[in-house]
């Protein structure tokens, strides 16, 4: 096979992330991963451990118990809480505004509930007025939400609300948080969201490959009076967590290396201060969307109050080539966006603003090289105005 | 808290890791898990991918076009795999002769199996009469054994016959790999096996949080022809393996990381050459045990054919303190070795010479620390012979 630099995978460049996740990795997050293994059961990584557990209940803001990070993706984890929280034959509602509630649904079938959707636009978020009804027509035991859709870059603004119905009406809450934990406010204990799962490489800054969760007391509730075993032996949070307390019995081999990442990372989000970061996730936001319209672009989601920091979705403009334009911005400027996913493949381009990469460099970076790619392919945008926009907003102006 | 050196995780010395893994790590492994993260749809990252899939096939000795290695552990893949080949009703055949085919056990009754269990004294390996009788007086759709039990240190010596009789009599061979793979001589489609997993942390000398596996053409029918889904979607192979092939279809967010980690695994292992890691591997166990039994000790596995080199079990001398043992054999020599499992806690030790590991001067170190700290605790044992006797047989005399 021949190979040249930037083609060979040994060599990978050091991209500018800017799809949906995985985002861009701190040093320290690096130099942490290639830590020496030790073994799974060693002092050491229990101590690990422990530090992780604390410091993922400071990022979901929780004092729940049950707090661990689980040795898969935040699809897994998806899974892993599905199945938990789900016996054969329940009522479950799954709020569908995007391909990951879409996929919501489809393991929850497979857990064997009787799943209701609650439709929702594409690019609006769930109205609790909407909840309701449903609920009080249909009530349920499970409430599965997405808090931001990557697929349409909405964020569900109104959790905490949303929540109270879903405890009004016997059900429980069960949140994604995979593309905005750590890049958007979240308190899980004061917003009363009973459990909640994420993934580790987009507001987190750390590799994919393990996928924190955490689930408060009504959920503990529900995994004590299950009457079913969770068909899932890898997934059983009441195995899992006693290798994460001080039981500490073997369930598997925790992903030292990984953990080690983890670690970092949590460590690298308190010294910056989640409020902070989240300001710097919206800080860089704005200035894209900024320069997005001031370009004549349009953004896919039209209430601004909806648009999640974190992922931006902008519509690919008429005569402009999807995958081409894809193509020049990774192969040219080793710059990654995501294309759009299921109906709005095709339509929207998915613009990552996550962790390390919740940065005005790669604004700035991403409108000019996007600007000078359009108008090489006859597409009429403002690239100049569209610059400058996102540098007056990045300079608060 | 306090800190002291080699008291904190993030100081963690490089332990010799002698436990059934996660065993040491080449330095080359290390660059390459801390090489630039790269988006999970990169071109980049479906090449490493694509090399991964192919180096997977010559470890595994098969020309099976499912071969992949998911995001999870050598205990998620064993789950894949039963999910994957069995549907509510069938009926399971299982191995049992140590902690891991109990496991087995249990994950194929939360698929709804109809489980049986071989029963098979601890310490022997399944024999293909004893298989032979049991399918003749009860029928099943899969059979599933463990090559090499951690928990006792058993290798499954007769594969080959075993998957002759699974076939003769209707029933699909799965085989648990995750402690010899890599290891100890291993050819699924010479042998015929049906499907295979593994894990990364042992004999492959990659970190664990990534695991192979392969489906052949039998495993294959099976997946074709389910009535049922597969209960679990995030490991349900049909779609992961559309990530792997040439669709590219995303399922997950590759564990780009560690995906880069085993990938130099991998190489490595090439680079020796498969039976010369072998052959490296079975000199290294005949001197351990050698060098225990010239040290008056006792192997768990009196058969020496059954011996699997990759795990030695060790009965625990009269007059041993067991944990203490192992404390100060961590603490102050930095070597790990594992207790005993289930049944054997507390009666044996379980010494791991896997991947990197599977060297003379780990063995000659345990030896050495191990006879001083028995003599300390006042147990008779020959030390200065054991590591004479190891020694020798490093030599080759």
């Amino acid at each position: 096979m021949a190979e040249t630099p930037h083609q060979n995978a040994d060599r990978a460049p050091a991209r500018i992330l800017m799809g949906p996740g995985p985002s861009n990795i701190h040093p320290r997050v690096y130099l942490a991963l290639s830590r020496p293994v030790v073994g799974h059961m060693d002092p050491l990584y229990f101590q690990a451990m422990d530090e992780t557990q604390r410091r993922l209940r400071t990022l979901f803001g929780t004092r729940n118990e049950l707090t661990l990070a689980l040795p898969t993706t935040g699809m897994g984890a998806m899974e892993a809480s599905l199945v938990n929280l789900i016996e054969p034959g329940d009522d479950v509602l799954v709020g569908k505004h995007g391909v990951f509630s879409g996929r919501m649904t489809g393991i929850a079938e497979r857990c064997g509930a009787k799943v209701r959707e609650l439709d929702v636009e594409w690019g609006r978020a769930v109205d609790p007025a909407q909840l309701e009804a449903e609920l009080r027509r249909h009530p349920v035991k499970l409430v599965a939400l997405v808090h931001a859709e990557t697929s349409t870059g909405v964020v569900q603004d109104r959790l905490p609300e949303l929540a109270k119905l879903c405890h009004a009406h016997g059900a429980l809450l069960l949140v994604d948080t995979v593309a905005s934990l750590g890049g958007v406010p979240f308190h899980a204990d004061e917003w009363e969201i009973d459990a909640v799962y994420t993934g580790s490489q987009k507001c987190l800054g750390v590799p994919p490959g393990i996928a924190p969760l955490t689930f408060g007391p009504r959920a503990e509730e529900k995994l004590k009076n299950r009457k079913t075993p969770v068909q899932s032996w890898f997934f059983d949070l009441t195995l899992v967590r006693k290798y994460w307390n001080e039981e500490r019995v073997y369930h598997h081999t925790g992903p030292i290396n990984m953990t080690w990442a983890l670690l970092e990372g949590l460590r690298l989000i308190d010294e910056e201060g989640l409020e902070a970061r989240w300001a710097r996730h919206t800080h860089a936001a704005k200035a894209l969307h900024a320069g997005l319209e001031a370009m004549g672009l349009e953004l896919f989601v039209k209430h601004p109050g909806l648009r999640c920091p974190t992922v931006t979705t902008v519509n690919v403009p008429a005569g402009a080539d999807d995958a081409k334009t894809r193509k020049v911005l990774l192969e040219q400027h080793g710059l990654e966006i995501g294309g759009g996913l299921g109906p709005l493949k095709g339509k929207t381009w998915r613009v990552g603003l996550m962790g390390e990469g919740a940065q005005g460099n790669h604004v700035l970076l991403f409108l000019s090289a996007l600007g000078a790619i359009l108008q090489a392919q006859g597409v009429k945008v403002k690239a100049g105005a569209g610059v400058e926009a996102a540098g007056a907003a990045l300079n608060g102006r």
